[in-house]
């Protein structure tokens, strides 16, 4: 692989292969693949309580509105063929730098069920990946229940209904602005310091991801009671958004895309 | 929690509880749990091929001699008595940096089957670990047989035979100096930028794990042929180990104890 | 529940949901689930050693074809919502009984991921189920990899190539009979003795299923080796398929379908 | 293999091996082996309500304590040196058929992780087995949870706490006589119909089974709220165990053993 090629952990024993990268170290065709299946499910809530949850030079932009976003990947060609699924959270803010000022999605969170995704996001590109088990949804009489757990606790359902075929949105507002992120990684040894703490953005654009089916739904989140007994890792992540109040009900969508695109376009903003 | 706490990704929500910090942020009891039963299983390499495995900073020490260690962990006290599975290779070598040199047992990788502790490690410790599914071993008629998979692709296996109780034996070499690792994140958006590149020191002593019981053994170490699209984010570690060769054996363990340590010594080195 | 109500081990809860029935007694509605999607591959084997797969009283049918069927059910209604995954293996036979003389496609063997139809299917309806692994396809660039694992160890590899849409064919020879099947169950105590031994049949027709798109490929089937240690109370289905020489490949299907039966004309063959 | 070994469906492969017949036919060496850790807890409940889960022929027998116990198998030879775990729940029971009548210990249920023992288990002993989730304990500072879900739903907790050394305790009463069970499986097309129905019973004693720790200890039950949703094919039975009402704590104890017997001294009652 040439030299500019893109190493994470374990480090000795070369490049490694991911999302932006091939074997042969050229990138991925994401033309027609991978295939998506995503619900989204959005909610008014309290901007104070939501604002806490920001990372330092972040600030809510226009309505406190949260989007739990469940996606089910398969044809990944990154993966040589396979699929994994991912339950996010997210929710308008701005970022202002020394240099930059930038609005769109953050995104606070994203679960993930296979563990390399979570390494070379949290690691190239800055997403706040976590582990948990994300099943297929149990989808019966026009009734779909999505959800995860965590080594079988359950901490969150999603339940959509009255799904109706509907043109897909044009964005507007935030969501026009990609999305944001805050990548930190700690010191070692120097228990509280810093090693990596800086905001980055996928910018819009540039994805060859097309919709091929989209509806509008009625839709309802539910964070289970959580302690540290049930997610020694992960309590305070979900106790953060469980005491989010859920003030108004913003809809719920199903949509169905094909390509996509592999993120190299992502920054650091500064 | 104080204000040095260790925080992770996702930062927002604050800091992260695991294995240094519980969800007071005050460290855990490790006197007398986890439970853990290792086995180990070492064998004489070609020196210039393993040579090639090591970062920047680090070379050979003494015989290429190369450990591989399965280990079960039950009643770990960070994850509220719940366990884990880890498979490590490790070899001994020496870091030369600007003031510190330290000879250890150098862990070129650590496969887990469990996202958290990876995470953990990665981030806080600096330990290159991966994620692999590392079933309970199967036990028949004195012959053990370990291994790891990846979404269903075995590729490895290692099988312990004519195992007798012995005496846990006094470290010497460059096992008594602890053991060495290379904490790297890339950068985001600068591909093939480095913004983490440094070793790191897991300091012996001041465990309290002791050895309950011990076992030598002749045990065998095989690889699987694995191409990218078997494990297309990790085919080049199993290759690089692969490639090899078992010259001599040298003797396997068995080891079960009691209690640990968290850890927290560890330290970057300069 | 009223009297004639279908029950399972065990007994004393009272009779058991299941596909004919549901909580209420009250069959299921199939109109339009469950989704299934479905490949198939065929070979011309040995007819000599394909015959001795045979239970009492079946004999071959026309030329010696195994087709291996790998079905993805989701939305099935009789698991309120869920899905799981089936590998079949069946070929043309006759069954000559006292009085019943059929001949279809005789199900020798049949996978699948979850318990809970197993059970079913082999004490309602006389299925020779069995567990496996059945993970999800791997798709890549229109190679669609399929296949099963017992505990880890691959058993059986099945790729698909070169897909083109076609019209589904009509069904014609022994595939036109419904399927075949030996319901068996040996005796407690008496051991080698019989509780249960008949043959089974389910008649074609009275489906709701429709093909929503259909595909013709080429197809390959790799058995692995697999002895004792590797699946041990299976290894003799998986060396008996393995040992049928593959002579001719008979291409390969690919299938998209909605809606069912739940197989309640299933009949006992006298 | 000799004419008189067992077969289970699939028929055509010819006899399976299983726990009562290794691959040639042979039985196992049980004297050693398998390793089993069991936790048990047992509580008085209504009478009444506890009868009505008993099959024809049976009776209650003394008084309704119920017994529910875990069990973790690992190094079963029979399964080349695997392990499973088992949650059954039982009572004592008298059977009073037309020549025999024994009274033990009725096993309502058993579920375990495993389909293979779950098909040996029903077709050749006649336990009415089915399939759960059983994940391996968490043990946290002197308290031990166990528990088991289907397809994620968690139906039981089961915790014990303040356990201590003890003697393991000489069986007496319904204890002593071995295990009951009651043999079904329905007809094939004759829906509501029976193809097996009877009472089977597994005598105590023939077992190499030995007792190497033996604790008392303090111990709890949940059955959480389960409908045809969480566990459509199994709904009714955890509803059963639900309705039974926790009259008076009867102790809880952690054993663990080595050894034990196939039983193959499994009988049908008549």
């Amino acid at each position: 692989m040439p030299s500019s090629l893109v190493h994470r952990m374990p480090y000795g024993f070369g490049p490694s292969a991911g999302p932006r990268q091939g074997p042969d170290g050229q990138p991925f065709d994401w033309s027609d693949t991978p295939r998506r299946r995503a619900v989204t499910t959005s909610y008014l809530t309290d901007a104070a309580l939501l604002g806490r949850l920001l990372p330092p030079g972040f600030s809510l932009a226009g309505e406190p509105v949260v989007t739990v976003e469940v996606q089910y990947f398969t044809e990944l060609e990154w993966l040589a063929g396979r699929g994994y699924n991912t339950l996010g959270v997210k929710f308008p803010a701005t970022f202002r730098g020394a240099s930059d000022e930038v609005t769109g999605m953050f995104l606070a969170v994203l679960w993930e069920n296979l563990a390399d995704p979570i390494l070379t996001g949290r690691d190239e590109l800055g997403f706040s990946k976590l582990y948990a088990e994300i099943p297929e949804p149990r989808i019966l009489r026009g009734k779909e229940c999505h959800g995860a757990s965590w080594l079988g606790h359950r901490f969150i359902d999603i339940e959509l209904h009255d799904a109706r075929e509907a043109e897909p949105p044009v964005p507007v507002g935030p969501a026009t602005g990609g999305t944001l992120h805050y990548k930190y990684v700690p010191s070692t040894g120097n228990w509280g310091g810093t090693d990596i703490a800086y905001a980055c953005h996928t910018p819009p654009g540039g994805s060859q991801q097309r919709t091929t089916r989209f509806l509008r739904a009625l839709g309802t989140v539910t964070f289970h009671p959580t302690g540290w007994e049930e997610m020694p890792t992960q309590f305070h992540i979900v106790q953060g958004l469980a005491a989010l109040p859920i003030l108004e009900a913003r809809g719920a969508t199903i949509s169905e895309t094909r390509g996509g695109k592999d993120l190299a376009d992502q920054r650091r903003l500064y």
